[in-house]
C-alpha cells in the first residue's frame, strides 16, 4: 500500500466531484430524490467499484468504508438544496466537475493497480478505466449513447494523465509530484480538448 | 456466517421471483425461447451475482452453488410452459413480483454483507443495490430506462427493508423477525406507492 | 489448473478476434480512434474480466497479464490501418469472426470455470456467459438492443460449445480434443443458424 493516503484522498475527492456532476446530471434528467441519489452514487462510487472488483481489493472500497457513500450522498445533498441550482449548472460546469473527477479517479485507478501488483501498462489502463467508469454506467441508466464512445478526448486524458503518473513512479518521481502532474495534465487536455473542439481522428 | 440458512432462503426464494418475472418480461418483449432464459437469469442472478463480486464472496454463489441456476430455470420454465399466460400477465402480476423480489433482495443482500464485515450502513446500501441490480440489468438489456430511475418509490423501498432489518440485527433482535419485518415493509412501500402514485420529491 | 496453457491459447485467441470485430464495429459507427479502442478492448477482454470477477480470479488476467491488452491492442491497430476496411466489411464476414470468437470465449470460459472449482453444470453457463458477455457491452455501449436477445440462436451455441467440452472432459477425453470439438460445434451451429434463418421457439 504504497500510497495509502494519497490515494484516499484523490479517491474521496473524486467521488465528491463525481457525485456533484452525477446529480446534477439527475436533476437535468428530472429524476425524482431518489433516481437523483441513484445516479450519484452510480457516477461516483461506480468507477471504483469496479476496478476494485477486477483487482481483487474485495470486499470495495465503496462497501468496505463508510467515506465512500457518505461523500457520493453529501454531494448529492449539495445539489438536492443548492439554491436555484437546478436551472444554473451550464454546460461548461458539468464538464468541468466531470473533467476534475475524471483527472482524479484517472490517478487513484493506476495508483490502486499499482498496489495490488498490476503490470505499468495494465495500471494505465485501469487508470482510464476507473476515470470513465462511473461516467459510462451514468450515462448508460439514462440511456443516453456513453461520452467515452464520442466525446472530444475523453479517455485519451484519462490515460495520458495514468500514464504520466505511471512513468513519474517508475522513474522514481516522488508519487505526490507524479499524481499532481499527471493530473494536471489530464483535466488540462480534456478542458482543451473541449474548448478548441479537438478530435481524434476517425478510421477512414 | 450468521444468517447461513436463512440467507440461504431468501436468496433463492427472490431468484424463484425474479424469474418469473424475467421470463415474462422475456415474453412481453417477444424475445425467442433462450432469450426468454437469459432476461430471466439476468434478473434473477444479477443482483446477487453483482453483490458477491463486490463484496469477495467469489466464486459467487450463482456459480458456485448449482440450485442458483436450476431455481432461475425452473422459474422460466414456469412462464415458458405457463397455459395462457403470456396474455395473461398483467401489469399489476408483474408489479406484485417485482416487488416480493425485491423484498427478498434487499434482506439478502443486507445479509451476506453483514456475514462478509461490511459496516451497517454500507450494507444497507448493498440491500439496495442487491435488490434493484437485477432489474436494473434486465431494463438495461431491453433497452429500456431502468425502473429504478424513474419508479414511483423503488430502490427507497429495498433501502428502508434493508434499514429496518440492519437496525434490528443491531438492536439484537432475532434475525428472522428482523428479516419478516424488513421484508414486509419493503413489499409494503413499494405495493403502497404503486396504488396510490405516490412518489419522491423532485429537486427544483 | 489442469488447461493451463490451453486456457491461454483459446482466450488469447477469442480476445484477437473480438477485438477485430469490435474495433470494425467502432469504425461502423463512425467512433473516432480512441473510441474504436474503447470498443474493441470492451468486445475483446469484456466477457473474460466479467468472468474472472465472478469467480475471484483477481486481479482479472486482462489486468495481471499484458498479453491481453496488447492482444486486443493489435486487433484495433489492424482495423484501423486496414486498407479500406471500413467500406469493406461485409456483414457476413462481422457475423463469422463474432461466431469464432463466441466459440473460442465458451470454450475458455467453461475451463477456466472448471479450474476454480465450479460444478460442470455451471461451468457451462460461465462458459455462455464469457461467449455472450463481450459483445453484449459492446451493444449496450453502443446503445443496441444486444444481439445476446434476439439473434438466430446465440448463447444457445455458446452453451452447446461448452457443454460438449464439459461433458467430454468428464468422460476422460483429452481436453484439447474435447476443446476443439466444442469449438466446431458452437460455430457450426451459429454460422448455419445465421445462414438457414433458424431460431428458436417463442413462447405463445
Amino acid at each position: 500500500m504504497r500510497f495509502g493516503k494519497l490515494l484516499a484522498w484523490a479517491d474521496l475527492a473524486g467521488v465528491f466531484l463525481f457525485a456533484l456532476e452525477g446529480a446534477a446530471a439527475g436533476v437535468r434528467a428530472n429524476l425524482d430524490l431518489l433516481g437523483l441519489f441513484v445516479v450519484a452514487f452510480a457516477t461516483a462510487l461506480g468507477g471504483g467499484m469496479v476496478r476494485d472488483a477486477l483487482i481483487g481489493a474485495t470486499p470495495v472500497a465503496a462497501l468496505k468504508d463508510w467515506r465512500y457513500p457518505v461523500t457520493a450522498f453529501a454531494g448529492g445533498v449539495v445539489v438536492f438544496l443548492g439554491p436555484g441550482i437546478t436551472g444554473s449548472v451550464t454546460t461548461i460546469q458539468m464538464v468541468t466537475l466531470d473533467a476534475a473527477g475524471l483527472s482524479l479517479f484517472a490517478i487513484a485507478g493506476a495508483m490502486k493497480a499499482l498496489d495490488f501488483g498490476v503490470p505499468s501498462f495494465n495500471a494505465v489502463l485501469l487508470g482510464g478505466l476507473t476515470g470513465v467508469g462511473g461516467g459510462t454506467i451514468r450515462d448508460v441508466l439514462l440511456a443516453r449513447v456513453p461520452t467515452v464512445l464520442n466525446a472530444h478526448i475523453y479517455a485519451a486524458a484519462a490515460l495520458l494523465g495514468a500514464a504520466i503518473f505511471a512513468v513519474g513512479v517508475r522513474c522514481k518521481a516522488p508519487a505526490n509530484l507524479a499524481a499532481v502532474i499527471g493530473g494536471i495534465a489530464c483535466f488540462a487536455l480534456r478542458m482543451a480538448a473541449y474548448r478548441y473542439d479537438w478530435n481524434l481522428p476517425h478510421a477512414l
